[in-house]
């Protein structure tokens, strides 16, 4: 790339002058606010070049020693970068957690970033930090539904927090199980506290050998990355086994329990999933929340996904339970359409975060409003205005529209799923997610008749089918579904899948169509009729 | 405000349909692009209104249940939100580390929220995989400088990472010690290592009582938090006394490992620290490196602040011995210029990382490059993009030209201060920050004759009169410091002083004198002249 000079003038000159609307970056920016849509249609290639060939343009470890021109690196990005990236808001990708959002997000993304305050601290976000405490009061309210007089004397109390903004879904889990273990390990006479004397002498304070967070198979992998992070170790993420429609069976968590107990491990925390990430599916709460109430451990409800449901007068009851939870993980990049990086947990008790407070001496002083005090991560940015902008736009029939079009979206393809005589349905739609392979008509009549060896010989190559047919519908680029590897009930061993996540509003019927004829076509390529021919 | 109605028809066009440039957003996202310093000048409004009043637009919980005018909302947000931030981009907000940022990083961060890739996968980001490896490459070789045939065999290497990006210098800093623990209590033989048996039996595998991470008590709050999460226990963060120019002091930091020792503990990392948050001053590192290796333990060092001196070729030996750290913090929205929510942790070894590696069955899975393997957080957002951009455009020798600036603009503050007879210097700066407080002259004289008790009481009167002028030289909006308390040599216990953070290139030496000049102002004012009269 031709070189710029790095002087004083030039260094200014980056610092004060914008893009005009005729150079490349200019143009890139009007084009992506007249019609982002257009944009990412027109500049993201559809068929995937190896992830080989593209790491070669970005290949060296060298930082440029002179600055280069603005327009000769957007030209780099645009042609390496943005061709070769992913098209997440496109209607027939169903296979992730994305979608389209809200076309008043990008505007105001912008404007977030230019104000570039930084939540961590009154003194850099000021507005900002009353405005994210009211995102964080009113989904506890759609959680919750607390009284009226409950929230005013909490949503802006410098004591309390009634949840922690955050970059995602993990820093949510991982929060809400820090606070439940310094919830448990509480400072008690002499003893200070584990966040004061760590986890070995809390153990040993109640006599315990080991505490332990039970979920069921379909846990988030985030997780096991808390109970690693946290001292637990794995091996206390105890992942119960599922039952009817992924959710997790009753009996043998309480068996779980009792083998824990009879090794002197006491339960931490029952995880219940609002919306497991796999098949979308929903624990029994009511239950679960009566057993951690038995038990005495914490209630988390990972709604990461989920969530949103609530705000459905129809399938809002699917969630029954989730008001009894200590805590709630909401990812507000997911089913509240802002853009990526931006999740919450919100904490029942409004003092619960105080057994995760912090302070230091040039901010987040005692009784300051710093909503750093108690939360994961340090500086962050303002996001909470994109959720706020969200509910205050959107409103709560707006999201109900939207999750009510979800879900009958993912039941309208299970239908045609179970109507082609090439797939096979493997878990119906509870929520807005579904799995399916292709496995045609004769093949499951072939696996009905079969004893268990056949079936698992069978099952074994229909994985294979399964694992190169999303590879190739994924590289053509024109629809997309992920696969995942699930033990589910009537198939005895772990079977791989196709999994469809509808969120999206501008998926149709028709797109969905798509998706299933994209997909018999690539099962004709010789290579996947071979396997095919095996069974 | 005033109601839409939701139906099909309002939500699609809220996915589909731009903002026209006429209307309210589209206006405010217009002056944006035209000229962002002008739209913060003319929006914020300086004058700080008290945090209760502000609170009163954030007051309710309910989410509204119709949606709302976009426009309507977005003349709300002008008028509550917007107008009541803090100008961070100011050239005289010299209190935190906020800068205004090169222009080219508003547009490029639309075009990453546009494009909305998750980079916790391939399967969601695609070339924005490789280009955050090749952003931590830079980093790594512009600290280790490793040689060029290095690089090749790791960067893209699905087995490794070179680092893990993050949303902030917390989260790097709290990476950075969960791969030194996992490390440190590595499977061995029948035992399966920390992630898998927790903290617990860890230490009794390795018939400890305990492991400790030290750093000199200007150790930024995060390792606290660290501890506290990671299970050690705040009690093991051993904060080591300061020497001369707020650096740890070497001869009580062997004196705290042998007290360690003794207690049965054993030293998990030691943490040298480039660019302490509150005084900016570099611990001395290769002394650190020294005694780390004596140890055998972790060596981390926190540069989320000063990293980037590495750039300059004039200021670069003051870090001598980072390269010999296993780990290195910094913060892409500090000294980057990149905007808020983005930090890196860089490991010596490309290895490092497989300590706290993950998978899971429907992403990360064995063998992919999929970055979420070993990052802490889940979804993250590509904004690595305005990493690369900033290396890219700006080059080597633009943020040397940076780095230097805002070290000589330092140096001419303290230089002020020190002419000043109103002022005393606390602090003088190593790199761009530095401390100080009112105290006139001949307060300085008294205070010098002075015995320790009455030297105590003077300090308590203007500790008082640095905390008022501090709020009000806040509240007045036209210039910012910001205000700590530390115990630094010759002043006994601790004193709270002012604190200026010299990094945004547009600030000036006319801007400084005003920040003195308005100090001077506000000191005139009743309150602080009765406090003084104490004296």
């Amino acid at each position: 790339m031709p070189k710029a000079r790095a002087n004083l003038e030039t260094l200014y000159r980056i610092f004060t002058v914008p893009e005009e609307p005729d150079t490349t970056l200019g143009a890139i920016d009007k084009a992506i606010t007249d019609d982002v849509a257009g944009f990412l249609q027109n500049h993201i290639v559809a068929t995937e070049r190896p992830l080989e060939e593209i790491e070669a343009s970005f290949a060296s470890s060298a930082i440029p020693e002179e600055p280069t021109y603005v327009s000769d690196y957007t030209e780099f990005v645009q042609d390496n970068l943005v061709a070769q990236s992913v098209h997440t808001a496109a209607p027939g990708f169903v296979g992730h957690m994305t979608s389209a959002f809200p076309y008043f997000m990008l505007p105001l993304s912008r404007l977030m970033t230019a104000l570039n305050q930084n939540l961590v601290k009154v003194e850099t976000s000021k507005a900002f930090t009353p405005m994210e405490r009211q995102v964080l009061a009113m989904l506890h309210h759609l959680i919750y539904r607390c009284p009226d007089d409950f929230y005013p004397s909490w949503i802006h109390n410098s004591q309390a927090a009634l949840g922690a903004f955050c970059s995602g879904g993990t820093i949510a889990n991982i929060t809400a199980l820090w606070v439940a273990r310094n919830r448990l390990f509480a400072p008690d006479g002499d003893f200070r506290g584990i966040a004061q004397e760590g986890l070995a002498r809390s153990l040993k304070h109640h006599g315990i050998d080991g505490v332990a967070v039970l979920v069921s198979e379909r846990g988030h992998y985030s997780l096991g990355k808390a109970a690693d992070l946290l001292g637990l170790g794995r091996d206390q993420l105890v992942k119960v086994k599922t039952g009817q429609n992924n959710r997790i069976d009753l009996q043998a968590l309480r068996q779980e329990v009792r083998r824990l107990q009879d090794q002197n491990i006491r339960p931490l925390a029952l995880v219940g999933i609002a919306g497991t990430t796999e098949t979308g599916n929903v624990d029994p709460l009511e239950a679960m929340a009566d057993f951690a109430g038995e038990l005495g451990c914490h209630f988390h409800v990972d709604a990461a996904w989920g969530g949103p449901t609530l705000f459905s007068d129809r399938h809002r009851s699917l969630l029954a339970g989730i008001e009894r939870a200590d805590s709630v993980t909401i990812d507000a990049h997911k089913q509240l359409y802002v853009p990526m990086g931006a999740g919450m947990v919100i904490f029942k008790d409004p003092t619960a975060v105080s057994a995760i407070e912090h302070h230091a001496a040039y901010i987040l002083r005692h009784g300051s409003k710093d909503l750093g005090s108690h939360t994961l991560e340090g500086s962050r940015p303002g996001k909470a205005l994109l959720v706020h902008a969200g509910l205050s736009i959107v409103g709560r029939k707006g999201y109900e529209l939207l999750i009510d079009l979800g879900i009958e979206r993912a039941r309208i393809f299970a239908e045609m799923i179970r109507q082609h005589p090439d797939f096979e349905l493997t878990s119906a739609p509870e929520l807005n997610i579904l799995t399916y392979r292709y496995c045609p008509s004769a093949i499951q009549q072939t696996l009905a008749a079969a004893g268990p060896q056949e079936q698992f010989r069978i099952n074994a190559i229909l994985d294979q089918v399964c694992q190169l047919l999303q590879k190739y519908q994924r590289e053509a680029g024109k629809t997309f579904v992920s696969r995942t590897r699930l033990r589910m009930t009537g198939y005895g061993e772990e079977i791989t899948v196709l999994r469809s996540v509808l969120a999206n509003p501008l998926t149709t019927d028709e797109i969905l169509m798509s998706v299933l004829a994209d997909e018999c076509e690539i099962a004709r390529q010789p290579e996947i009729q071979a396997l095919l021919e095996q069974i």
